[in-house]
């Protein structure tokens, strides 16, 4: 969703909803309802793409399967091809991560070495020279979305955006990576994220 | 969203999304498509109420409403009645926040002001003894939404859900609030968004 709200922001961009198959798609949590109205065929040269996460099992990081094919088909013209949280998964799966640095969300950073990347805790990570970009865990997207607006249309734009959202974030406790929560909250949310 | 994203991983919080009649619900950018199961009379009574933000114009800020109505009613046995954004004038309309300090977007706190709050530029403004809660613009709702979730749950379980939701923001650019951006961009801004 931060993705979503900072891009749709840029004067005179196209944002659309996409996925494998058009229709009805419920997020993780079942209570968001999504119409997708966009299957991957009907986007055949998007400018940039977004892949965002979601829970491990429902990320579909399948080398060979549709997403992966229609990503390694749209990359070669993108301006951008990026993730968010899980979404490197994806990305990894489609073999674009393939011996690059990356990031994802911090409960899946061995997935990702599986994929031939090395991660590295950084809150977004830009390849300039393969117009690759990675952002951290979920909240990370909008990190990830201002820094890529600034190079799509320029700082003054993603400023405005920034400032018309009110990013000005005072999250309440200093324990939003791996690094600053420590060992001990780290294995209780690994247990509880399963 | 925000909001959203935090609230539904609290152990054994049910999340409704409601509105004045059930239905299809479009957001400002026309995108998004949600499915709104829920109208307000079937939400007699919830324990934490959270009205999203929106652009002014689609803001049901009116004295008087069925919205400003319900929030009347549910109030006096909510643990929390609380606003993002905009949202701050829904429940200023239902004439919660008379006499109270209280924020919103920086672009509507003459419309807050209003209602009798008084604006004061703070990313949350928390009133224990009311149990009124108000943020800043748009992004703000998961500064709100952790603070709340510690108050109702306990800093560990809100520690938690900030480290699931990896929130460690590294905003791009330091210019997400009026002041810090400064009346050069906040004139533009304004002119953008009417």
């Amino acid at each position: 969703m931060g993705p979503y709200q900072v891009l749709q922001h840029i004067p005179g961009a196209e944002v659309v909803l996409c996925a494998v198959e058009a229709g009805e798609l419920r997020d993780d949590a079942g209570l968001l309802r999504l119409q997708i109205e966009r299957d991957l065929a009907s986007v055949p040269s998007p400018d940039v793409v977004v892949i965002p996460g979601g829970p491990g099992k429902d990320v579909p990081a399948q080398p060979g399967s549709a997403m992966a094919a229609w990503l390694q088909a749209v990359h070669p013209t993108t301006t951008w091809t990026a993730s968010v949280c899980t979404g490197a998964l994806v990305l990894g799966a489609a073999g674009l991560l393939e011996g690059l640095t990356a990031t994802t969300h911090w409960g899946s950073v061995d997935k990702l070495a599986s994929f031939g990347a090395t991660y590295t805790e950084q809150r977004v990570v830009i390849h300039d020279d393969v117009h690759i970009a990675t952002a951290a865990g979920v909240s990370s997207g909008i990190d990830l979305a201002l820094t890529l607006t600034g190079r799509l249309v320029g700082d003054d734009i993603a400023k405005a955006i920034q400032l018309a959202i009110e990013y000005d974030p005072q999250p309440p406790y200093d324990c939003g990576s791996a690094s600053k929560a420590g060992p001990e909250l780290v294995g209780l949310v690994r247990a509880v994220m399963g």
